[in-house]
């Protein structure tokens, strides 16, 4: 029985009657619904034979013996944001699971197949993303962090984790995981308008962006509306809107994809009558290149200070968070680009602003690649994500091809 | 028994321990605390022989008879914001009660003096700012409204005006206490920097500004802040951003005081992950001339539309509310312009940019000036509000001779 691209869209069908509703796809990580999803997809492996194992931080592993135990893995996540899309995540396990099931009736593999549905990739209860790969790959280091986090009403992530069988103590175990993993693939809905506006189905990962995020606070003075004279002003807005501007020419000037987002701006006293004290500015800035990323971030920086000078204010900088670029394996895009080439002609190697699971397991050091497939007006996290199913069905055999090249690259 | 200075800002000192506390001034309209201030005027009027009569507003008036029934006003609030200043409102009522004072001290005077506390001039309670002068010039057309106010502990507006006396249907019979009413005199700290600026202690106001106050809505689109390339951005924030820098270019171009703010900026999602969708940002306008206002507004719907089209983003304006511009009476202009040279050798003439009482009774057409006394740093409405005690006493002599030259002209 050969590959059917058809049955991948028509599970993810299903799949959306199981677990969703009329305001999108209710999958989030440590609930009922997701324990649902989760139990609909063992049924779905089941008859391929792969054997099913939950780890230490709640990932679940398919494993398909092969005549070596070197693993080539796939992965997805089946969990969703509240209110998701039909395609985030899913779609990576259910074309891992057709593939699965290709291989599976070629006969015994040359590498050990795996298909993983990562636990928690969306952090959408606890506000903690990549929770099951991060574990895995051994770069979660907040545990003492964790363990204070609760959700919306109050429930501790350890209790949650609980109620589903994961001890976060032992959470770090899953890294035997990767310990024979020579390769990791992933395909996902692009997010992003790239592949559309270019017109073509399919692309191939170069690496994850680095991230820089600050929280910017400008300071100046609270002054009248109506008896301060223009000149007379220190308006903490200002900067911000000058930084929200500046943003820009620096991207342009770095540059090879650079990005760099202003999301918001909190005033206060954030009333008409009177000029702005303090504004405080969220800032990310995304690179694949870790030096253009410093760049983005000094240049933002001086810009700030320039600003702040100009408008007799004060401005500081408070980082949120950061993560370097990651870059995929230079073998494995070349194998992902001729896959792509096979199933559409034409491939295109582009960066991914969001992270994803992919990120963390090459930062194990397991060779990684990830494909794209163009999501309709770059919609994702919401209910009005959408990719046509004719792309769908590509992306299946795509991931089929790169999974087949891969097994006869490392055999 | 002549004016004594000094006396009043002993009086100042002397209400703000009765009624404030280390946050500072708590006179509140409609509280326990107002009437305790109110029953500590009546009791510093009482030598003064002037019969006192609280209108169906609240406004408390004290009435020294004269020779004639045409009667000069000078005016003041008792009232205060919340942990507000020593000096904004009180002043003029305690300067008010030092003319009395001398008035009285001189035997009848030509024309019938009036002091009157207006009720409610701050609105902190429940956002409605000159209550009783508005109700009293006949301008308060918002009673429905009135209606369904409540204060934060939902308390209703009619209820509270009820344990002070005060039945909301009736207020507006305050109108009759304008009908006599051939002048009115208001002394009031700056609340701004011009005259500290200046190094002058006192100046003649023209009259209040003309105010556009306006919510302006940008809608762009969100879109992930890792994936979306900068040129496919459609951001809300931007159009914002360069309408808070460009009003400053269009305040200067109409100039003569022209000020212009934007308060605040709302945006949605607000979050560091996604391009701003909605923002939705304060603007708040102000000329002494109705012309030279409806430019600054016409300016910033011309520079709002050029923003939209270049951001690919769209933009709505909705009026808050507006005001015309109130002119002072000319003839009382240069009545205030010689006391002040009286007293100080210079005297400056400026706008007011806050809105007064003064402006009410202005508008219901009883020839109006006020007099501002410097403020320190332009501070008000905070317990940090100050002014030098030499300026407050050449404040009351100020006025005094002011009143003493209106008597002298319309007598």
């Amino acid at each position: 029985m050969g590959l059917e691209p058809k049955r991948t869209v028509a599970e993810l069908a299903e799949l959306r009657e199981l677990t969703g509703d009329e305001n999108g796809a209710q999958r989030v990580a440590w609930t009922d619904t997701w324990e649902t999803a989760r139990e609909w997809l063992r049924g779905k492996v089941a008859a391929t034979g792969a054997v099913e194992e939950i780890d230490e931080a709640g990932n679940q592993w398919f494993t398909l013996a092969g005549d070596s135990d070197k693993a080539l893995l796939i992965g997805g996540h089946i969990d969703s944001v509240p209110n998701g899309g039909w395609l985030d995540g899913c779609l990576n396990v259910m074309a891992g699971v057709e593939v699965l099931r290709r291989i599976a009736a070629d006969g015994k593999p040359p590498l050990t197949v795996r298909l993983v549905n990562w636990a928690d990739e969306e952090g959408a209860r606890f506000g903690r993303s990549l929770f099951g790969s991060s574990a895995a790959a051994g770069s979660m280091r907040d545990q003492d962090e964790l363990r204070q986090r609760r959700d919306a009403n109050g429930i501790a992530l350890p209790d949650a984790l609980r109620e589903h069988g994961v001890d976060l103590d032992r959470a770090l175990d899953a890294q035997k995981q990767l310990e024979s993993a020579v390769a990791y693939l992933e395909l996902h809905i692009e997010q992003g308008p790239v592949l559309e506006s270019m017109d073509l189905p399919l692309g191939v990962v170069l690496g994850t962006f680095g991230v820089e995020r600050h929280q910017i606070t400008w300071k100046g003075q609270a002054a009248h509306a109506g008896s301060t004279p223009m000149d007379k002003r220190r308006d903490a807005l200002a900067g911000a809107a000058k930084l929200a501007l500046e943003i820009r020419p620096i991207a342009a000037e770095v540059g090879e994809g650079a990005v760099c987002t202003s999301g918001g701006v909190v005033c206060k006293p954030g009333i008409v009558t009177s000029v702005v004290e303090t504004a405080e500015q969220l800032l990310d800035q995304r690179h694949l290149n870790a030096g253009s990323l410093a760049r983005l971030l000094s240049l933002a920086k001086e810009a700030s200070e320039r600003f702040a000078a100009e408008e007799d204010i004060e401005v500081s900088w408070e980082r949120i968070w950061s993560i370097e670029p990651i870059l995929f394996d230079a073998a494995l895009i070349e194998l992902a680009d001729q896959s792509i080439r096979d199933v559409s002609g034409t491939a295109h190697r582009l960066p991914s602003g969001p992270l994803h699971d992919a990120a963390e397991v090459a930062r194990a050091g397991v060779p990684t690649v990830m494909l794209f497939v163009q999501s309709l007006r770059g919609l994702s996290h919401t209910k009005l994500e959408d990719t046509r199913k004719e792309h769908l069905e590509m992306s299946v055999e795509a991931l089929d091809r790169l999974t087949a090249k891969t097994l006869e690259e490392l055999a």
